[in-house]
C-alpha cells in the first residue's frame, strides 16, 4: 500500500471501521455508538462511552439500544440549546472527557444538513462527542514557480492553538462563523491569517469539496466536509499572519509537500485538501499512485448521506428508525 | 432540488436504489440482484431476469439465494472466458436481451480491481448484464476565451455508433485497449477523435477521477470510473475528427454547456466529467447551486469498495460471501 493511502485510510479510521459495520457486522453497531436524533433526524453519531454519561440526564435524553434521542418536548431552537448546554457543563466538571478542556466558550450551529436549518447551538468543544457533522473552508495558496514548477504555501500554526499546537498546515482555513457565507468565510480568514489583500483574493476560484471521517481518543468522533478554494499567487507574494495563530509560512515544492503531509509534524485533518489540490493539478496521477483511485474516494466518502436515515416521527415521539439489526 | 441534482440522480439511479437495500433492507437485495463471483471475489452484480437465464447452464454457474458464482473448477483466464462467451452466444440467440444485439466480438478485461490481474474476458456488449466496474477515460478540452470565459469543446456521436448515436457528448473519450496506459489510452483517442497534435497534448493535465452507477433497462447495470483529463486548447484549434464516429464539435460557454448536458440530448453517462470539471473550474459553486456537496458527493460514488466482498475460499469453493442477510 502507498504511503499516501495509509494517509487516507488514517483520515478515515472511523468512515472505514463503520462502513464494516454496517456491510458485514451491522448488529455490532449499536454496541459501539448509536445515532443521536434531534427533531426527528439523525444529526450524530454517539459513542457507548459517552451514552453512558448521557444515561444520568433522563429528563433530556432519550437512550435506547438503537439510538440516543434529545427530549422531544423540548420546544424550539433555544430551549435545545439551554438544555445542552446545561448537561455539558455539569459533565465537563466531571472531567472524563479531556476534550472538553477545551471548552471555547464558542457555539457551533447543528444542523441536518449544510444548507438546511439549525436545531440547536452547541459548544464547539463537545461537538465530537456527539459525532456532529463540522464543515469548514481551506485554501490552497500557491504560485507557479518558473524553477521549481508548482508550489504551495503551508502554515505551521501558533504553539498556543488549542488544537494541533505548532503542527504544519494549509496556508488558510477556518470554520464558519454567523453571518458569513462561505466564500465570504475563505476571504475573512485569507485577510486574518495570511494578510492576502483583495487585489489577489479577486482571483481565488472554488474548486469543490473534500468529505472524511477521522476519529482520535484525543478529538472524539470526526465527521468534516471541507469547501475547497485555489489561489495562485504572485510570486513574490508572501504570507503574513495578523491574528496570532500562526508561527510560520514556508512555500514548498509539490514533492516536499507530499513529503510534509506524511510527517507527523502534519494536521492530519488537513492532509484531504492538500491531496485533492495535488490529484486536480496532476501532480498526483494514476501514473504515479497505485491506489489513485481508492485515495480519490477516500477524500469524497459520502458523508451528506451517512445521517441521512429520516425517522418517521410519530406523536412527538422519534419511531425507531429504520434499522441497523435487520 | 436543482436540475443538476436531477441529473446527478439519474445517473446514479441504481447507486441509489443499492444504497437503499444495504442501510435499510438488506434483505431484499437477494431477490433483486446478486453478487456475481470469480475465483472467490465479487466482480459484478446480477438481476433476476439474468439470473433466471444462468440457471439452464449450472456447468457454468453455481446459483443460490445469495450470489452468482462461475465454477471455480475452471482451470484458467483462458477456460473461464472460452465457457463464459459459449454461454453468452446461446443467451444471444434466444433474443432475449437487447443490449446482446450490440454485440462487437471484442472483449472487455474483467478484474477484481482496477491494477488487478484480469480473470477474464467477456464480449463488451454483455458486461451491463452482469454489473462488471467498467472504467474509461475523458477529456475536457476546453479555451480561455476573452470574450465568452471559459468554453467547452463538446462533439456530437455519430448516428451510426451502436451506442448513445446522435447525442451530444465530452469532446474527447474511450475504453482501454490491450496494451495501453491510461495517459497513453486519453492521448489516442485524442488523435483519433480529436485529432489533436503532440504538441497540444503535451499541455494535458490528470485531473482526478469521477465514479457512479447507473442502470437502464437497454444497457443494464453500468458501474463506470471514468479518468479524468483536462486539456487547455489555443483559441484557434478546431478539432477534427478522424475516425468517422463524431458527425460534429461545437464550443460552448460554460452556461450554454450547463444547459447542453441537462437536455435529453446528451448522453447521461458522460455528464459526470463535465459536472466535475465545472465544479473544479469554479463554474458551479456552493453559491450558485443549492445542492453542490451532494451533488460532488454523487460525483464520487464509492465504488472501489462496492464490490469489494472478499469471501473466504474452502476447498475450491466459493465460501457464503458477508452477507446481507445479517
Amino acid at each position: 500500500m502507498s504511503q499516501l493511502l495509509k494517509l487516507a485510510e488514517k483520515f478515515n479510521c472511523f468512515y472505514l471501521s463503520a462502513q464494516n459495520w454496517k456491510y458485514f457486522i451491522a448488529p455490532a453497531l449499536k454496541d459501539e455508538c448509536r445515532p443521536f436524533i434531534v427533531e426527528g433526524y439523525q444529526v450524530g453519531l454517539i459513542r457507548s462511552n459517552v451514552v453512558t454519561h448521557l444515561l444520568k440526564y433522563p429528563e433530556v435524553f432519550r437512550v435506547t439500544n438503537d439510538f440516543v434521542e434529545l427530549n422531544p418536548a423540548f420546544r424550539d431552537y433555544e430551549e435545545r440549546s439551554a438544555k445542552i448546554d446545561d448537561v455539558l457543563r455539569k459533565i465537563k466538571k466531571e472531567n472524563v472527557f479531556e476534550v472538553l478542556n477545551g471548552w471555547r466558550e464558542e457555539c457551533y450551529e447543528v444542523k441536518v444538513e449544510f444548507a438546511g436549518e439549525k436545531v440547536m447551538k452547541m459548544e464547539r468543544a463537545a461537538t465530537s462527542l456527539f459525532g456532529i457533522k463540522k464543515y469548514g473552508v481551506s485554501i490552497n495558496g500557491y504560485v507557479r514557480d518558473p524553477n521549481r514548477g508548482l508550489c504551495i504555501w503551508l502554515q505551521q500554526r501558533s504553539s498556543t492553538k488549542q488544537t494541533w499546537p505548532d503542527k504544519w498546515d494549509n496556508m488558510v482555513s477556518g470554520g464558519f462563523s454567523v453571518g458569513y457565507g462561505i466564500r465570504e468565510t475563505a476571504q475573512k480568514e485569507a485577510g486574518e491569517e495570511a494578510s492576502v489583500p483583495d487585489s489577489i483574493l479577486k482571483n481565488m476560484i472554488s474548486a469543490g469539496s473534500v468529505s472524511f471521517f477521522y476519529e482520535s481518543s484525543l478529538i472524539g468522533l470526526y465527521a468534516n466536509t471541507e469547501f475547497v478554494f485555489d489561489l495562485e499567487l504572485p510570486l513574490n507574494f508572501v504570507p503574513i499572519n495578523a491574528d496570532g495563530e500562526v508561527q510560520k509560512f514556508e512555500l514548498l515544492s509539490a514533492n516536499e509537500c507530499i513529503e510534509r503531509i506524511i510527517s507527523p509534524e502534519f494536521k492530519i485533518t488537513s492532509a484531504p485538501v492538500i491531496l485533492d489540490f495535488l490529484i486536480r493539478k496532476g501532480v498526483i496521477t494514476p501514473e504515479n499512485e497505485p491506489n489513485y483511485l481508492r485515495l480519490i474516494e477516500l477524500l469524497h466518502v459520502p458523508l451528506q448521506s451517512f445521517y441521512k436515515r429520516p425517522s418517521s416521527k410519530q406523536n412527538g415521539t422519534c419511531a425507531k428508525i429504520p434499522d441497523y439489526n435487520t
